[in-house]
């Protein structure tokens, strides 16, 4: 393959999808975003790799400044161009365009203009930068502002890199102090989710079956922060569902340890739902429960868990609440097995 | 369709995919949860709409405690089997037992076995609970036996809404006061993601547009609990990727308000990641950038946005930052229009 | 826009990830059906609507007997172009091809061809056939071709519609004893799917090439209880979709071995489809067809396939049909060979 048809433009299209849109059928910005990514990976991936030496692949390090030019809403198809415009020695420009169609009408308008700068590295060795082969620009000019595009945006990444670096890595609240490994706050988690259509099948209101796997994976979050092993769930209590939640709603979940035995943690969960049009309505807690997981070491055998550091009354009347719960199930468990000798 | 017929088990099966497990292939809890879940909303919507009167939705109120007696691998196939076992009035009870299958080698193990309640709602009308059509029972101990597990869990759903109902709906740490409306904290939204294997295609590094997606979700959500509309993404500022997120890490992404036009809201979105088995590396900042969101009435016309409640010296420097950035943008803008007059 | 314009070849992409392989790596013949459909409906709807009148959909009616030519892995990129090639007054023809590329080594290969039936239904009421606007051919003989094959699948389907409607579905009967390895009974699957948003996009009924997935996932699950292997999809017989599938419903797919011959096996998948709230409109077969899979060892090379035990006249009488129609492909193809030759 010649660098000029390799750099050639690729072109895909995809419908949008319910999931894809918010509940009046805008299409969400994030994924409008994904698929301009996955062309330009696939467009520079592949030019990258025209050459002998390490198969690499072009991983994404910067997007310039973008517009949301117009609305696409669910139905209409998304036809992406990407090209390379610019290469570098060890760097490439994609510009990418994308247009929505609506196939009912045959209308078409210009929904984004996107340019995005990749890197090529080695997929034997993810740290080491590949050279980019050069591409054939149909003019001067063409290559001058190229280059321009290039030198500005190196200054500004190098400006960037320098300001990220400063920011001491921080919780969601910068003002708030690290917690301690090992306390209730450290591996505390919180996931929000905003309901989409898929999980709300026959009806306008959330699946319970939707909410346990939100609950299992921040639980699961939980657990890993506490113990930094491979984690399973190997129990849930009782969960009642005392409220509905509504599509559109946001599903805020959120774990945190309870109790901690010598192989298993108890951690509670918290789910509060609320709508973000329906104001008056507020946030009210739609369910509660407490999963209990353990650790496992790679032959799936039971590891030991550390101990949790206990702060505050709050936390010690918790954890003397799941011990409790932890020794009525160990004793209902040995009585379950008498019964069946 | 008799009653008998109607309340006859449903067998469902579904293979185990990558995407359902964790980085060492196991199943994750929450999807054995939601697949028993989907099974019991079948079995008991079906059964319930045997009978004339309005069409209903059974929805689920209350899962027993449940424990994974096995765990589940990618490639497997879990047998889920759902059966109507007992119905009160207004209620009933599904019982589900999962069975899973390596299919390579022939092996089943019994992983997981649950009981779910269910109340009949009317799809013309959420709120009204409809009549359950009864069930025939193998005998009269079965029936009793059933009545007791229904007397158990009412009595225990009765507790617990009286304990859900006290508490106050609360942030992730109840310790905290509640925000004050159009504040920054009012409307900061943080997600938290654990990367998967259809995140990271080509490598074991997450790919940029992931990372995109997920960062327009969470400012999504602080722009519109802002201003309790329909919010779209008008434009993204530059992004720059510094650090790469790798397969199994926890990505922790906070969306907060910076600065309000009067016509626009300004997020800054932060991502952090952290590996949870690699602890030394521990948490770093891997992208930030900023998005602006519209908000928008039915006819899709961009609606006035509610000022922002600025508190402290740290948001004020947020908020003049951000108002510079909005300038320079709109006298970019008028340039552009000029020249191409 | 003019018919001409309209007709004018579509071309999609998409690249392979984790969750459309199997464990070993192959991605699903599911998944490259749903993808070659995709891009049929786009390229067939837009084309209906190139007229006045109602705006319409089109619709899935037929896939014509389709090989998968060489296996796709994740990572891939699937490159699939579809083109309008015959137009009769309510029907219109869609020949898609699908193209693999490893973008790190720059091969390709021809992974799929297909042909796709579309029937277009108005927007405003689906059970109005609307009429489709006439491409222009290349030649006298493009059409003459293009009119040999509308009529010969325009008789089959009358055919298979007269046959489909005699079969009882038959539902599993948990209750039975285990069945004994290597019968029809042993490896028999069932799947059970509800309908959700982002199975029928632009309309509220679900695309065909949803449906063709959820089959090919039963047939391969089938496939793998049978022999225990790897086993990948080598063939799909022409598939007729006599009844729409609407939002809500259930789908019901069973998959099971009709015939093995020395390197493969033929599995019949059922798709029926219920209501879960209009019980009474019954449960109807919206779909039926012939898969067949082959079983690879590691190296993706052929094995050889257990002997089907036979039990009942029934499965014997499917069994020879089964083998009727493997020696009648074989035929084919050893009569195009000569013809190349």
């Amino acid at each position: 393959m010649s660098a000029r048809e390799a750099a050639s433009p690729l072109q895909l299209c995809r419908i949008m999808r319910p999931d894809d849109a918010n509940i009046v059928g805008n299409v969400h910005g994030g994924i409008i975003l994904k698929i301009i990514e996955e062309a330009g990976c696939i467009v520079s991936t592949r030019h990258c790799n025209t050459q002998n030496g390490d198969r690499c692949l072009a991983a994404l390090v910067r997007v310039e400044k973008t517009e949301f030019l117009s609305p696409v809403f669910i139905g209409e198809v998304a036809h992406v161009t990407a090209e390379i415009t610019y290469t570098s020695k060890h760097s490439l420009e994609v510009q990418v365009k994308v247009i929505a169609e609506n196939i009912l009408t045959g209308a078409k308008k210009l929904a984004n203009k996107a340019a995005l700068w990749y890197v090529p590295c080695s997929l034997q060795n993810v740290d080491k930068i590949m050279e980019v082969p050069p591409i054939k620009y149909a003019s001067e000019d063409q290559e001058e502002e190229g280059r321009k595009r290039y030198e500005a945006q190196k200054m500004e990444r190098l400006e960037t890199k320098a300001r990220i670096e400063e920011v001491v890595p921080s919780p969601p609240n910068p003002e708030d102090p690290p917690k301690e490994q090992y306390t209730v706050g450290f591996s505390q988690s919180t996931l929000i989710h905003l309901v989409g259509p898929s999980d709300c099948i026959l009806h306008d209101y959330v699946h319970g079956g939707v909410t346990m796997k939100l609950m299992d994976e921040v639980a699961g979050i939980a657990a890993a922060r506490h113990c930094n092993t491979n984690i399973v769930t190997a129990s849930v209590d009782a969960i009642n569902f005392h409220r509905k939640i509504r599509k559109g709603c946001v599903v805020t979940v959120t774990g945190r340890l309870t109790f901690v035995s010598n192989k298993s943690m108890e951690i509670e969960v918290l789910v509060d739902a609320s709508s973000l049009t329906e104001e008056e309505k507020g946030k009210y807690r739609a369910v509660s429960a407490f999963f209990t997981f353990i650790s496992l070491d790679k032959f799936n055998k039971p590891l030991p868990v550390p101990a949790l550091k206990i702060e505050g009354e709050e936390e010690q009347r918790r954890f003397e609440e799941g011990k409790a719960r932890y020794l009525q199930n160990k004793a209902k468990r040995l009585a379950d097995k008498e019964r069946q000798q």
